[in-house]
């Protein structure tokens, strides 16, 4: 029996997302062949939601790889982890060099980082692609992020490009770097998703425990912040959320149970931001509220023993709710501010050629953090490839100073009147450390060369230098803590 | 030549940390070999700090292993990472079965578990010890905190326990644990001493910028505060250094740059409250803070572009100095109320079998977070070795609640003025959150099952649902995304 090669792309992985992206690539004229692990699945598939359509299916591996043109381009939407080492163990005997192998599922940047040199090493070629927009997304229009082999490039861009949100005709889909770059940029996107959505699970917290509003109330305030400078994605959904009504006429959002989970892409962030040294707090105190979230019954027990303040505003409601979305704002802004020093250090770190204009571009449509804002983020990275930082250029600039005073007022309230703003006071706490250019640090580091010869440096001289601070014990610097 | 087994315990590394341990034993009546890397400083020390004293020196490792009484104690004070692996394999040759190696390093304790479990393969005994107190510490008195190969304990106790800090004639050294469980709870001790320094780095920022006070004069303040609740080393520390005059007659401190580097300890604890999915927030924004500082000419850049408060209090001086010092011991609370939470998860993870009373014990004297504190954290576990949370006792409970305004007032005005302090901000939103039986995350589980179809749970049923909130897309969940 002979296969005939009909497909101009395969994708194994029919869950919601896979099957998703299969019948996008079919909208836009491209022939796909479907392959799941469970293969009942594909026969499902074919019969109900492809049912119509170019698509095709495969029983087997083998018989999946015989369906591609070649060059092949073997997309997987699996688990990340070992189930993606596993899926390219069992197509490499059915590629031949030159065949393109992509990952579009939530891979940690290192293991792409590792497939990438491995292919290579064989004669394939690697992508890792983020795919954000979750189902709605990849049904009609995901943001893409591909790094890796920058051969492969070529081949895949025009149905990377066709599929992908489009904002003002430009795809949200663009190369982002050698090797691992994809799948990091990917992982940066959701660890600020991570930040977007606390930020706004605190701008809610504060709108209904100091001002006692309803969800219904709430989604108005959330309508109306979606036409201003917060338009985006996320408050778009938060307004649909606050106004959905359960079967019995009741808001389905406060029913629901405040406990988060997390995927780990959000984590992952936090310890590339360790590791690279940079301050990502927002990112930090994100993931952390959503473990805190976890941990339901502990709090249930807390919430009986520890008081704490009645948390009702006394003031001007209308001004304090503006102050809100100024404080959402400009803790938005320190969050993307972190997130691209966070990818300035690891383009260095890894000898990755970013081009932060373009993530922006990728961002701006698409995914789960799209909004008018990204658009500014763009036009700032547009204007100055070179920006050091986003909160150099001169319009985020002005937007952060001119909400400054809210988001202190808010933040301030919060405090005082025991609502806990995680979020929007770290990226506070950052904005105010990052302004100054004298920090304690000089007590930290005079501590730390007092209990352990740790040695300083000083405001005039680089030179590591100990002090005798208690004219006792050695002279001894601990720099030489080694035998 | 025949070497004659003399001594009752090695020492391998003669850095500052090593030399001293070695002089304490040496004080407790315990013979001594040295050894070190570069012989030439063997010889150096013996002929300068060890001179008259009982210690013996070798010259190369298999001197050193002979002249080693039975069972052999090989200690090593070397640089965590492939040293002490390498100085393990220089040594095993030498060693026969029931020896024991020691590593009193800042070894990751997931080496050390490695290495327990290697060694012990190989019939040799294993400890990962945790040492704290600085050089002053490890002449006259460290914190130790051992763990690892429990058939060990008997042998190296009689040496730990003379040598080690006393508080009350109690010995702050006991058996940690098994495995990594010593290094475990000394990375932890690390993680705190991080947020103690950064806590008490942000209180005399306050106090310098919001209410001009000079070194000396907030050296004053710590002088005070050093009598109370607040009674610790680093205070006492900070006191002197406050105080501390350069040639000049100017405060030393105020020549520091404000730079602070990080040796990893602390990153490690916040990566394993990540990975345990405890809020560890307090220690998290003490390593961030340190990376803040680090990036001094960035701030210096900034410093001159982003505007801000002008940070000078209008008020009643006497009652703020006393609300900075109340928010310092409430944010302290916080920070050893998620260190045990940490460390609750990680025993129950790695099957260790911890005892909080004895872990405050060990603390309580020696090392760099030694304090009148810790001494009321011992009472806590000891009264109730079950308690869930350190703020379920009743004394931490009346503590912090009578903190708490006080608290309150000196985040809210840092907020109002810019002065940053992210420990105290950030212990405050824990504190808030961990007391809040609601937390705003019913909204964040509904975004995510809106835009990702991951399911949620409602408060009146444990069982996961997914809700088509558009009336568009699919109604796949996404808990089944794997091919």
């Amino acid at each position: 029996m002979s296969v005939q090669a009909v497909a101009d792309i395969g994708l194994i992985g029919l869950a919601v997302m896979g099957q998703n992206l299969v019948l996008n690539m079919d909208d836009h004229g491209f022939v796909v062949c479907a392959y799941n692990r469970t293969v009942s699945k594909v026969d499902h598939f074919l019969a109900n939601e492809a049912k119509g359509t170019k698509i095709v299916g495969a029983h087997s591996i083998a018989e999946f790889c015989a369906k591609l043109k070649r060059p092949r381009k073997v997309m997987m939407l699996v688990k990340a982890g070992s189930a993606v080492d596993d899926f390219i163990e069992q197509v490499l005997p059915h590629l031949e060099a030159g065949d393109i192998i992509i990952d579009g599922g939530n891979s940690h940047y290192p293991d792409t980082i590792r497939r990438t040199k491995y292919l290579e090493s064989k004669g394939f070629l690697f992508v890792g692609c983020g795919v954000s927009g979750g189902e709605e997304g990849a049904r009609y229009g995901p943001s893409m992020m591909p790094g890796g082999s920058t051969a492969a490039w070529p081949h895949v861009k025009p149905i990377f490009q066709a599929i992908a949100a489009k904002v003002d005709g430009e795809p949200c889909c663009d190369w982002v770097g050698e090797t691992g770059a994809g799948h990091y940029v990917k992982m940066v996107h959701n660890g600020i998703e991570y930040g977007d959505m606390q930020m706004i699970c605190e701008a809610y917290d504060i709108l209904k425990k100091t001002l006692g509003l309803t969800a219904d109330e709430i989604g108005e305030i959330f309508t109306e912040w979606n036409q201003g400078e917060l338009d985006s994605y996320l408050i778009e959904i938060t307004r649909d959320i606050l106004k959905f009504k359960d079967t019995d006429g009741k808001p389905l959002v406060e029913k629901i149970k405040d406990t988060a989970g997390q995927k780990g892409t959000g984590k992952w962030t936090v310890v590339s931001a360790l590791d690279t040294g940079m301050p990502v707090t927002l990112i930090g105190e994100a993931v952390f509220a959503r473990n805190l979230s976890a941990i339901k019954n502990e709090r249930v027990a807390a919430s009986k023993i520890l008081g704490g303040p009645s948390g009702k505003f006394q003031g001007d409601k209308k001004q304090f709710i503006h102050d809100v979305s100024k404080a959402l704002y400009a803790s938005k802004i320190i969050s993307y501010a972190q997130g691209f020093m966070l990818m300035r250090e690891a383009a260095k770190e890894n000898d990755w050629h970013l081009n932060n204009a373009g993530i922006a571009l990728m961002w701006r449509g698409g995914c789960i953090i799209r909004s008018v804002f990204l658009g500014d983020i763009k036009t700032a990275y547009t204007k100055n490839p070179e920006l050091t930082n986003l909160l150099f250029d001169p319009f985020f600039k002005a937007a952060i100073e001119g909400a400054a005073d809210s988001w202190r007022r808010v933040v301030s309230q919060a405090v005082l009147l025991g609502i806990p703003t995680p979020c929007m006071s770290s990226a506070l706490a950052f904005f105010d450390g990052y302004r100054n250019a004298v920090l304690p640090a000089n007590l930290l580091q005079a501590q730390r060369d007092y209990f352990g010869a740790h040695t300083y440096q000083t405001l005039t001289s680089d030179e590591w230098v100990h002090t005798n601070w208690t004219g006792r014990g050695g002279n001894v610097a601990s720099t030489t803590y080694l035998a």
